[in-house]
């Protein structure tokens, strides 16, 4: 007998899971998870597997989740699975590619080879890679495959905007940006950061003429927001018409959303690789064709 | 260069790290910990370290813990490190040791497979094992050694009890028990447990007089209380002129030490397994004995 590959989620991804099943044509299931008194948690698969078995689990606030991902991957190998893909829309510490100070411990590695360990496939969205530019690097499975969430915001922007200025606030952004840029022809430029700390950060914009200009500040991941605020009140203040954002992911940590609509950001559009009210754009159909050029 | 083993510890433990140490003679490093605004964690270990390394992590609320302990580990081994002792004074993870219900996840093989994977050898005290009887085949390590709080607590009572009565809450701790009351003679006895949930429990007293005697209830582990607490109450309406409490582990998982001081009980003694305002005696000089015999 042979079963069709089956998508395994957790409870609160059991609609994101349920789109991409319903475009790829397979079956999902929730796995159930129960939490202790003491922090402990107990899981429990569908007793029957396939062969092959897709996972979705979402790695923002990772460290609980990775415990999930240990637990749920090796529990599918002792139920009969023999092929196991991640499914991560977001991808967790793959900015620590490097000891920046003696004695650090390079989490990009660690947890790459962890997951390497423990999956055969990966499929993720606009992994935050900066020095290590490939996927299967950072994560060396057999197939790692990574999309990106930059056209989809693009066509997004595109029906909302006439004629908009795409800003990405650092360098690193640069090809992120031009990307999204190129899909529909739109202006570009990219800002100078120099970032003192976690929160503190300076910016330098680019050197052209925003004044009047519809701008759209695009980003991969918005996380402090630190960075974006201070964008936006340097746009502003330099005479853009209007700031938007449009991020890939939405991390949006503590008060960052506060922050940024206080420097003036008008509308914040981002896809669904984590779930946030901004949500505007579902990478779930891209996942699901995604997963379909992997089992072919 | 031979240098002597180091222990390393995180900033929350680092008192019990110190008395560990001394009494070991070894020299003992805080692993620095930065948390990110997203939740994800940065560790900055010595950046010299010798060949032998000992972790030291007590496993209470253990997810975020195993993810720095996977940090921790492989840093260390990049970092020079070639034998890793991990001390887990409180062990997490193993109460599951078989699929209660079809397609569970057996934390207890995966998590021990996992941390044997990860370190050459364990110590720990007062595993919670049932089905699986040694340590070693919890977690297969090249060398493991658990360690008991029994005979340190009836150590503890015997000073400040005269002729108490130990009583164990469930069958499970009857050997434990007796090992308690072994050391000092004590009288003892278990009751029998039926657990309808996590919270809802059902207790039989033994059948002996209980009338004016100084009871000590005594456990591995208190984790939600109610088991401790119907016992308490029991024991009090069956006449005993005191309940004490003496547990190794003090989990005490949200209101549980509320609980059992409402059902009567009069002093809590733990181990220092868990940092816990019942901390009465300390496991360090015997975990520091323990090590130096896994060096010998």
């Amino acid at each position: 007998m042979v079963m069709c590959p089956q998508l395994l989620c957790f409870d609160d991804e059991s609609a994101f899971a349920g789109c991409m099943a319903e475009t790829a044509g397979m079956e999902s299931a929730v796995i159930a998870r129960h939490r202790f008194p003491d922090g402990e948690i107990r899981l429990q698969l569908p007793p029957m597997l396939p062969q092959r078995v897709v996972l979705l689990r979402s790695l923002h606030h990772p460290n609980e989740k990775l415990v999930e991902l240990l637990l749920a991957a090796r529990a599918a190998r002792a139920l009969g699975a023999t092929h196991l893909t991640l499914v991560a829309p977001y991808l967790a510490y793959m900015r620590q590619d490097k000891a920046f100070a003696p004695g650090e411990a390079v989490s990009q590695r660690i947890v790459g080879d962890w997951l390497a360990e423990l999956f055969d496939a990966l499929v993720t969205v606009d992994p935050h890679l900066h020095r290590v530019l490939r996927l299967a690097e950072a994560v060396p499975v057999r197939d790692a495959l990574a999309l990106s969430g930059a056209p989809l915001l693009a066509e997004w922007v595109a029906r909302r905007r006439s004629r908009p200025l795409l800003i990405g606030p650092d360098e690193e952004s640069a090809q992120w940006v031009a990307s999204a840029a190129a899909a529909r022809g739109f202006d570009h430029a990219v800002c100078r950061k120099i970032r003192h700390d976690d929160r503190r950060v300076e910016i330098e914009l680019p050197r052209m003429n925003v004044s009047g200009r519809e701008v759209v500040v695009f980003d991969d991941v918005a996380s402090s927001g630190h960075t974006v605020a201070v964008a936006t009140r340097l746009l502003l203040a330099a005479g853009a018409a209007s700031v938007d954002l449009a991020v890939t992911h939405a991390l949006f940590a503590d008060d960052a959303e506060r922050l940024v609509r206080a420097a003036g950001v008008r509308e914040i559009w981002s896809t669904d690789t984590i779930a946030h009210p901004s949500n505007a754009v579902s990478v779930a159909p891209a996942l699901a064709a995604a997963l379909a050029s992997l089992a072919a």
